[in-house]
């Protein structure tokens, strides 16, 4: 191995320079091996963008949020977006990729990314690309791994708004409302819900009751505690209700649906409960950011290990942490697949040991209240 | 003196718990004076809810936002909010409060609070209650004072927010959007993007031209800076246009205008650049946490000069910094008023000088584009 | 059960308020249980001092460091400090806590603490306490589980110490030392080293050879980088030297050893390689402060599971984390032994792969090095 | 004016870099005018090592620490160590600077540094160099301006320290003694332990009993506080005493002093009063990190005015605060000269209402045990 590319791909996430500055540092450290730098994921792979990263590049990086290469959220060569006068339409730029990666010379691509970059990093291997996967969610929803670098600094940001929130909450009574990132899963909400002390909490995988929710609200009340806050992932949704997230901001005003399910619920318990309610969107604060000590240790260790497995030539193969040790599981078993809160995970159940709301009616066995809604 | 009272007012901010600590403390170290707390503002006093407050209650909360006492928007007793049957009715509701004062043998009282609380007890001078003021408001807005706690800790959230957007902008060549709070004055807006390098502010006393914006965007993007940070106060508007904002969630869900003017912003952008924006509205998170260091000691001193100003007799007076000296101004020349952002104010040349737009185009004096649009 | 209690024992770190919390509101919220905390650890047990904890207790202490219940060094009933005259001797007063447990009618103790307090609770065991312990440390070196509470938020200030440190370090072209704790077990020093980007990491697990130290130092000189950063565990000690550590302030001038390694590296680093070096030493601010996110749901885990555990009759056990499960681990078999870093641990070969110099001749497996002294 | 020079020189402080981000953009945007930036202060000039500055170099560097130009403590060409065998001698290169200057054609130098380098400057403007002077210290003891930025950050980051030894000393009712720079002056200590809420606060300025500090200790004790913070500014000393602080690491271990007011004051109050004690140093801690808001803006300020001030030829002077208005000061008049705090300064005043111990016998005027001690 004389050279190996790297890129990073979908939404940004803290500790992407980190993975960078360890691939980097490993490869030349270890095995005196050059480092090539794609800007803007797939992106610059197709169009041919990069440039050379030396120890020097990555020097100072590692407490640095985002990605000194850019990312792109055009992340598939398969189906890449183009813009032909008005409209975009997707071609097939897998062809492209491949002829610019063997042009360079390259004898791997470390692909830092999502569940979309690891489908497409999936199908670029059958195409004859040896890679190795890295896995970055602040979502932490990525199959194949306990965890993923980004999630610890998103669960902080996201922690230490709810502090803040907890003083104004009390110093005026009010239902505060949160909103988190997490449109498929939970993890985010629940975690920074506990870590806040948030007395309910609302995900994707349990649809939520208003009335069991207002009614948690109101027993806090009637208990003296004459405020509440209330954590939301944004994906959340009432039973038998649909999603209403959506982060993009459309051209036409209408359109425009910023902390969709947040504002629901904030009506809904203020025409209920005659409380006044506030909501906060954290929105991309949750992506910024200096990551935590963790992410960076994760990351360092991710990066560093991809080179390894690089060098063991360990193809196809997304460097994973199970439980405290690092292993690897195949990109194409990652693809297309979420990693969701079950009702009897151990976060779910602490927080019900606490009398912590998750929006379904208390008392009740919450795969029961799951099952009842289905079949309504 | 053997006995004050003390009430907080109006919205919360960091620091509030500093200045009772400060009050409680020097009372007793210095003047022996008991001191009674009325809960949630001129709505304790009213309905007569208070507890006294020791050295012991005062422990530990240098350090925390909000007010253990609590505080209400019902700040008016001259115009106090009752529930009858579905609807609010306004009552005078202050020779309740005076009474109350009286019967409990109180010898003065200090108000900490805004313009609201200001006015308010300046109506209550009137009916013979002697107080002293405490400025509080994390705009800034206040006049008679050249600076309010509660301002730099907002300021500092505001900053690292921007920070933190900072490096998601970066990797992913976006205009990012933040909305911070100020209705009227631009103070919060203005600190926070000159500290977190924002490369446009819009504020409410300099009403934006969209087409400026959207130049300085483009300028940027053909100097090779693919990303802007757009800090906006929450009351800035268009030239000839009506502000957007209102915090308030009503219980129909068309009311709701939360973000309006950065979302309205974003859309326009979005429209006129082809570029993706997104909108992240700090809202209450700046009300919340901890108060800085400065803010603690101009609380602290707030707290401590308003007892001796009590024990000098000066009532009427709010406490007030002028320079780095510590002084006074009558509550009466404070209700009412706002302090706004000159266009020849300092931060706004600095920001000039940097390069920053202000919402106007560049090169025109503002005062002449201001003077333009008042015309038109 | 109808009572159980509970007690925090050895050095404070961040996340015991959040174990009782949890336990007090599992406690109440699942089994109806009443629960009473002892101050200061065993010492409030031996001495009969304690309070009833209700839910109202242990609201908003969620996110503070400390203990609320307090703490003690003497962990020990079975030997136990008692000032007589001038001197310190050391009675069993282990038959006196029985007698008080018995007195309160209680039915089982969650014993938070370190390897002190498990060995005193697993002696307290044999004598018939009913007892859960619940593991602690920010050192992180407890045996049974794979991670306790505060190590987190100890790496994050050691880490933002770190990071504050290198902007001084770079502008000045001076090598900055930086002291942890970590008496026996350098985990603190080692991901704190790796979070920070330390360029050196000295450990107590592996004596260090001071010139390998320097040259590392003058290598990066060579290359250009003009400053360095160095991390040092408190137990760190030179290959064939002796331990310098101690915390504790003597009554003689003379006896105070406080960063004892860090400066005798610095001095000897100055004498060397004629840089400038710069000593900081965290000490007690890395058992401050609030719990990270991580540290405050892991506490809450634990208090959550300890108090499952006791209704389970579990008794004599220690809650613990297994990977990413909670599990249990008998509390006899923690006692008196130390988990600490080996040469093949992830961590440990992360650094050799970004090239950090953990005080031993770079390119010598660590193991061979350490052999290699061990003979000499 | 076509290029003008910019150094920065003596101790780093957080914001330098915000200083010359705002002196480049000014310069290019308002004048376009080039800059030069020379390296590590004076050196830099003396030895020709310098390089554009460009908007693009400044480009990010608002929010970091340190200076990207680097500095030295070599501050003065009159007096200019240079190694001769195994000793400096100090040399007098001010001639060379003002040939480097003249060969690189510029028309002015920005000079920021503290007390050394307005001396320095002072002198280089009697040998014809154009100079405008920034103020900076992180001790805020530079007279002609009212506040240099870089106290602000370092007040926050021993505040936070402060902050987090609280919650250890109440845990474990120890006496906390956390040690802040402060050489001469007391400003950082001072506004550090009352943002803190320290019990103690010891500065230069005014000698310390140690029976008054150990009757505060016990004071508190006896009403039931169990734990106190003293917060010592590094040239505390007692009455009669000397200062004992030296931060340089000397290559003989019996040499080093660090901390070494504060491991005294521990020592005297553990003999004192039998209580534990403990220390933290905070040292170089303090001038690393982001600078924060307030810093950054104040240095925008200054950046953007010395180059005003270039440009209106305003040269000899040093920008300066003074209330809330930016204005000047000749840096001859700053040279050689200290602020320091006085007994009848506001912040005094108040920690003394507040009941803190400054060190004297409560009660007694301060000018008064002052005044006894000298003639003692």
């Amino acid at each position: 191995m004389k050279r190996i590319g790297v890129l990073t791909g979908g939404g940004d996430c803290p500790g992407l320079n980190a993975v960078l500055r360890a691939v980097v540092k490993t490869a030349d450290n270890d095995y005196d091996v050059k480092v090539i730098g794609f800007n803007d994921g797939y992106e610059g792979l197709i169009e041919n963008r990069y440039r050379e990263l030396s120890n020097r590049d990555v020097s100072g990086i590692l407490t640095r949020g985002g990605t000194i290469l850019g990312t792109s959220n055009r992340a598939d060569p398969f189906r890449y977006p183009v813009l032909q006068g008005e409209e975009y339409v997707y071609l097939d730029r897998s062809t492209q990729a491949v002829r610019n990666f063997e042009a360079l010379g390259l004898d791997a691509l470390v692909a830092i990314g999502g569940d979309g970059t690891m489908a497409a990093s999936a199908g670029m291997m059958e195409l004859g690309l040896p890679i190795v996967g890295v896995p970055k969610t602040i979502d932490n929803d990525l199959v194949g791994t306990d965890v993923t670098f980004g999630f610890d600094s998103a669960v902080v940001t996201a922690t230490d708004a709810i502090d803040k929130i907890h003083t104004t909450a009390q110093s005026h009574h009010r239902v505060m409302i949160v909103e988190v990132m997490g449109r498929y899963a939970g993890w985010l909400a629940l975690s920074s819900g506990l870590a806040g002390g948030g007395d309910i909490i609302l995900i994707p995988e349990f649809p939520y009751d208003i009335e069991a929710v207002c009614n948690a609200v109101k027993e806090r009340n009637a208990a003296g505690k004459r405020f509440s806050i209330v954590v939301v992932g944004e994906g959340a949704h009432p039973a038998g209700g649909e999603m209403v997230v959506d982060r993009r901001i459309e051209t036409s005003p209408d359109a425009i649906r910023l902390g969709g399910v947040s504002r629901q619920v904030a009506a809904q318990i203020e025409g209920l409960t005659n409380l006044e309610c506030r909501v906060t969107i954290l929105g991309h604060l949750l992506r910024g950011g200096s990551p935590t000590a963790f992410d960076r240790i994760l990351a360092t260790r991710y990066g560093t290990e991809a080179v390894h497995m690089v060098m063991r030539g360990e193809m196809g193969q997304m460097v994973a942490m199970k439980g405290s040790n690092i292993g690897s599981t195949p990109m194409s078993e990652v693809a297309g697949k979420l990693r969701t809160v079950t009702p009897d995970h151990p976060l779910v159940k602490a927080a019900l040991s606490l009398g912590v709301c998750v929006g379904l009616p208390m008392g009740v066995p919450i795969e029961e209240s799951l099952a009842e809604e289905a079949t309504t």
